[in-house]
């Protein structure tokens, strides 16, 4: 079974100047991200703004990205949806684009009991092709509902294509209690990214960074020395990179990602979708001129 | 301007077997919460379950509402969707349609600063007419993002429609602080309806209660004991109400109060769009069998 | 069985230049609570910096405010402690000096599970004569330990002499369903004050407020329109002492009630015990400007 | 300056059938750490019940340990009371009788603001001589006050003999950013013990665990996987100690430990001081029954 390893990139959604999706400019980002040395792709997921997408428009990304990365890294396409219909088609045209598997995030808003959380992750593997990798995506503090390590584990026993997690919290304490599912061999992967370093020395696979898009060649190197297995050198890169990351979440990250990413040439506007706020030009600027005077293209 | 007050009704949304909205049994169930003496139909709130429908369902469901109902009791058109765009056109739908007004949950799953939050609101109040009332929707357990006094205040202070303010916690501290926006004229409605009593009491409306489509009879004599200024007969009332709400809240609230309908011939199914869930078969016996050791109609 | 009612006052500790406890300024000050028409007294309460004082200090505390009440008003002692053995002898001594009852808050720090806290508190209660009333009192957000429904129960059907709970936290739903133990004639009183109109309205007994030793006219018109039931006065008073309530807890609010009893002539000092801090010069100048700005000793 | 390291133990405070501490206890119970390997003592912690027993008591463990470690390893006392006079007496004696150093606990049940947490560390810093460490220790969900970075950084300037952090939540993120305090030489140690490796491999100094004095064996051999930086080594035997730990903390944990030090024999009772629970004789039995199952002293 295929799956997510080393720093997995959600990738902004890129917009245009009416608001739509950015085609050029995702097939720029795409490149960017492979061409800069990282692990995955992962698009449509909460860094891809998806909720706010429509079903089209998160198809539209999720093919452009699968055809432009074009084998060259695995594609993870995030097909978590407000409800399950929505979340089925996502997943069925994930299969049929030739994604490497999917993730797909606890539902939202709506409080679930554990035995809807589990049905809901049941149907969701059950309706893709056995050998298609599936992957629990947990962000209680978004998404309301959270899995606990027994509804991971029931799914997990349930469904063989379900290979992993993604947890999106700082609980190292739960995040070391995923990776024994399955005896051991659970993949799991950490949200808050300066925990990169830490839950792949517990045995954990890597992280899913949206800052990595932005800074892409911290990542790799803290990736190579993670995986050198020398702490010292892994320790010290994660530092730097923590540093940069409070520089780019110090306002609303995603905002932050796309202006870093239009100043460099990438995308062409920093355009979010409404309810979610962009920069004022006064942040911006703030912004580039903390981020040059920290070197941030440079390890 | 127009106002909610005393029991305002999220009716749930009814389904027919092939999982569409059930129109007819939606009907039934306007007439019924009218019949039975209740204040204000809140069509495509939470228990509405209105983040999984489509815009085009919440239209629907909307305008059969608001035409049944036939300005017997006023009909506020709950309007809050994921994002910006889709919440603009269902404001404009429900001022189209001649609803009385509108309710804004905040927007969810994606956290926003004050001034993100404060921006949202101000552009969907204005795009609608001046005289068109608008309700702000707190229900921070769900949305994540909770609206504070000074969000509250800004937006009224911009906005003239935005009359008003359902909170749904139990946090009778901070409702009472919402009722002295606007020299306190500001209208304040509770979700948790065991509080409908103290909160009218301390100066706010009403309640916005899902139980209330369940056992009408309870929450209009209840209503009648309130505007009396009975605190003791208010008091005797919200306590038997409060018995049966905790039957109905057992499990899954909504799948239980759809159930219950169905079982009255309000409603021809108890289905639920999934990931919700709906009660197993033993359930709904049990639930029934207690409802009815507790004589749940008669007040 | 001797109960609490109204406006139960937990009255500060004053201590003297050398830090030690106050006798005379003790003495005034339960005068002044009762010469300005309070209900009951609550010595060694949070409000009194309890935990900060030795065993021996809460009986000289509790012992001078017990004689200098003659009966005018009832005194509850509060005698909860970081051990059993304390509480059991500031139980014991309560009883000694004839207090008319004795409040006990669950142990804090050490979480305990529901099993610990009814033993705790059957042994505490069952450790006094049955006549003698005992509170139970939960404040989690300072303690830790919460006590649920179940617990409360349980306490109260072992031990007849359990009369009540104080409630310290302002979740309306939790204290609704206290006043249903003992089919319905368990004595709650909230601690929040600004919740004081409408947990009467509930059906509860009072208050335990710390603002009410510094605005005491205040609270005794407020429980004067709540026994009179007219539910719109008693919001007005209750809306008025909340801004003041706001005033003296913007900064810590028992340092904020010394230095105006202070500036009163109640006390001699407004020293705190450390480590609980101190308003600085700046801050009582602008505390009791505030405070004359709003007349605040006149209703 | 001296620094705590490697594995920590917060020994238990043993006490006899009275319930008073017993000395021979708690001398065998020090070799018994010492012998098996772990790298520090810490009494009078949270484990040590430090906030159920008298300033003597307190000063009676402490002397006790020191003088029967007699330096074969580092013992700080922990000093941390409920207030600032007390903390201030048994600092004062931990350098009367030659501790190594101290711990502090933030002071509990009241909560201070940002400046009084600082000026207390800053008090109880500099009433020691300044060669003399000190260790800040917060565990906010238990002391109700909890320490940031913030207040962390203005102790560790102002006072030099403040050397480090003890914190007892698993917030990797946080814990990640202590350790960058006085240009990455604060030393921090964590509090749940399934923490250990990972904070080591970030560049944190050890663990301060509990556990620890029930399985020795197994916390010194994965400290020295730890310092070979063997990342894989250390993470089995972290997996490994976490199961036992489970086990140990499945009830109150402190209680746990005193029933597997009295069946090996080091202490004489299993006593808890009240409220404190003890394990029923049916707990005791399951309890040794699954580590026997669990070959428990065998790494």
């Amino acid at each position: 079974m295929k799956k997510l390893y080393g720093t997995t990139v959600p990738i902004i959604t890129p917009f245009d100047e009416e608001g739509k999706v950015d085609v050029e400019s995702l097939k720029k980002l795409t490149d960017h991200v492979i061409d800069n040395g990282l692990s995955c792709l992962y698009p449509n997921g909460t860094t891809g703004e998806m909720l706010l997408l429509s079903v089209e428009e998160r198809k539209l990304v999720s093919e452009t990205v699968v055809r432009q990365a074009a084998g060259r890294v695995p594609v993870f396409v995030h097909a978590g949806a407000m409800n399950l219909a929505d979340t089925l088609e996502l997943a069925k045209h994930a299969v049929e684009i030739g994604a490497d598997g999917i993730g797909v995030v606890t539902p939202s808003y709506f409080k679930l009991s554990d035995r809807a959380l589990a049905d809901y992750y049941i149907q969701v593997a059950n309706s893709v092709p056995q050998d298609f990798s599936v992957y629990l995506y947990a962000i209680p503090q978004n998404a309301v509902n959270d899995i606990n390590v027994s509804v991971a584990e029931q799914v997990a026993a349930a469904c063989p294509n379900v290979v992993g997690l993604k947890y999106s919290f700082p609980n190292m304490s739960l995040l070391q209690q995923f990776m024994l599912i399955r005896d051991e061999t659970f993949s799991v992967l950490v949200g808050p990214d300066e925990l990169f370093h830490v839950v792949c020395a517990a045995g954990g696979e890597g992280t899913v960074s949206g800052n990595a898009q932005v800074i892409p060649e911290h990542y790799a190197a803290l990736w190579a020395a993670i995986q050198s297995g020398d702490n010292e050198k892994a320790r010290k890169l994660q530092r730097k990179t923590n540093v940069l990351n409070n520089i780019l979440c110090a306002k609303n990250n995603i905002a932050s990602y796309k202006v870093v990413l239009r100043e460099e040439g990438v995308i062409k506007t920093a355009h979010m979708r409404a309810p979610m706020e962009e920069l004022t030009r006064e942040e911006e600027v703030a912004l580039m001129k903390t981020l040059k005077e920290h070197n941030y293209r440079t390890v």
